[in-house]
């Protein structure tokens, strides 16, 4: 069914938001670095007239819309979400993130004790990841204009040399690589907004990944693939790396992990925790030879002591994600199609 | 009176805002770039491992969201706008604007025609002003939570080799230039929204204003303050520029251009063409000796052929606007206190 106005799975991160992408901005706005689909553009930033004879070096940029509702939730808030997203779509290109900039949008009415909060916790955050936020812009729209507080935040990285970091980099026989359990941010989300209890509560995953990555660049500046599976979850990621690279990707359903409490509310929700988003996790394809110095990597830092091989990519079916289930079969995993949880992130 | 809520006008660009970033957005993200208050930030970018033996090159970059209402209005919509209120922030540092992200915050049932139209409109911005847009993001938030369409842009430049230009570099003895008249796109947009009419439709001057400031800079590379005065309007930028340079800033009101129109709808509201939002012009600082040949340069430019000097820079009362009236008297120009005119971009 084709819509001829803007629907709340236009946002979803899935297939949906794809086609808006496809069909009105990449259209639009035509330039390679849009083309490439990845999570954050690298580009060229020239050197100053007169220094050296290179090239310049290359800027990796990035932007997110930050909507969640509720704005706090078990494990982080607003504020972190929006500094984390965009670090770590930076630090997706293979990037030292460097410095942020950050656009609110406030409700009249809103307590300013809770744009304190928001702002303390995007501090916290930025500290933590190591990032500047150098320049901001604030506007208030009336009640009922803006449910509470928007935020945009773009942020620049330096692309560390040598590295070459791109969801069309995957090849067959790499091996794909998870950072921790899938689906926490998004539950964690729905309980609060919805009032929900599933046993032991959820809490949001919500991290800076850029000081992970710079270990595992340093392990292997070899890296093929990385993106962290956020709206759409890890089904999306993976289908968008089989898609961009032409390649299969096979992964095992016992290999993914998944916390009991998460679990628990996707099978009483009917949600599939494969396409529930993660704010803190990271998918990796890596050639066969460094996955394990790779793996090392990632278990000596805080956000990456669960990370594990799932899976691995093969010629066939180009462009298809496979699961080899618990059971012993084989099924493929489509894409995101509509909404499935809104203002997640 | 103090208030424990957000106000509408603490996103005018005036006191307020300026209070909301002092008291709160500067403390937390403490640096030295943001401290010094300009449109944009103006910071060391790395240059790769091993390349020359240069410090990199000086990177601006700068935000502004955009909640602008209605989405279109004579002369121009919220995509155009987004585009070159952005470009602007940057080209106010002194830099050539280079890449640029979107985000948009979409409301449910917006027309995806809608959206084509702004996105349409945004293309032609961006090629007018020789920008990339190289990355994006979008979110959609549920019918009555976004007012149709909210715009975050993000910009980066650079700063050209030997260009020192802020809000804080005002000199006794200085000129003030002024492109253009005042208050057509605060006019353009609140009589739309409204439905009013003033005689001849008053269209907004939203441009791209790169083009103009490299012709100023390559007259004359020691530009001191460039500022373009939007929200707040030009009585808001020339008290900046004495508050941030510790001058005083005299301007003779007989020399400052309003169209009939623009002042014919003022007199009729009870506003101030001088805090009325400006989207295309812009206020420049320039040492007496280089005031003339800056002024040639912008005559020859498309968006700086009614530019003029509109007075100058006094060592005291520092931190003061004056103004020198029509009928021969001397009066202080405030800041502006509250809001004037909400949601005007």
């Amino acid at each position: 069914m084709k819509s001829d106005r803007i629907m709340l799975a236009h946002g979803s991160g899935g297939q949906l938001s794809e086609e808006l992408v496809r069909s009105i901005f990449a259209p639009a706005f035509a330039n390679p670095a849009l083309a490439k689909m990845d999570d954050s553009a690298v580009l060229n930033f020239p050197l100053p007239a007169g220094e050296g004879q290179g090239e310049g070096s290359r800027l990796a940029i990035t932007t997110d819309c930050h909507v969640v509702k509720p704005l706090f939730f078990e494990g982080g808030d607003i504020g972190r979400l929006a500094v984390c997203g965009t670090v770590n779509d930076v630090a997706m290109a293979g990037a030292t993130p460097l410095y942020m900039t950050a656009g609110f949008i406030l409700e009249e009415g809103l307590p300013i004790d809770t744009l304190k909060r928001v702002v303390a916790s995007m501090k916290e955050a930025a500290e933590e990841a190591g990032i500047a936020i150098v320049a901001g812009d604030t506007k208030v729209v009336e009640q009922g204009g803006a449910d509470g507080m928007f935020i945009t935040t773009s942020a620049v990285g330096l692309v560390l040399d040598g590295v070459e970091v791109s969801g069309g980099n995957a090849r067959p026989g790499d091996v794909v690589l998870l950072s921790g359990s899938v689906g926490d941010h998004g539950i964690a989300v729905l309980s609060r907004r919805e009032g929900l209890e599933f046993g032991s509560p959820v809490a949001s995953d919500v991290a800076p990944l850029n000081h992970l990555v710079a270990a595992m660049l340093e392990a292997s500046p070899n890296l093929r693939c990385l993106r962290d599976p956020t709206r759409g979850g890890l089904a999306t990621t993976l289908n968008e790396f089989a898609s961009q690279s032409g390649v299969a990707i096979q992964v095992e359903e016992g290999l993914i992990p998944v916390q009991p409490a998460v679990q628990a509310a996707c099978d009483m929700l009917g949600f599939d925790p494969l396409y529930v988003a993660n704010e803190g996790k990271l998918v990796a394809v890596v050639p066969p030879e460094e996955a394990g110095r790779v793996l090392e990597a990632m278990h000596r830092t805080r956000y990456g002591e669960d990370a594990r091989t799932i899976g691995r990519v093969l010629e066939k079916p180009a462009g298809k994600v496979l699961m080899k289930t618990r059971i012993g079969g084989t099924r493929i995993v489509q894409r995101l199609m509509g909404e499935m949880l809104p203002r997640i992130c």
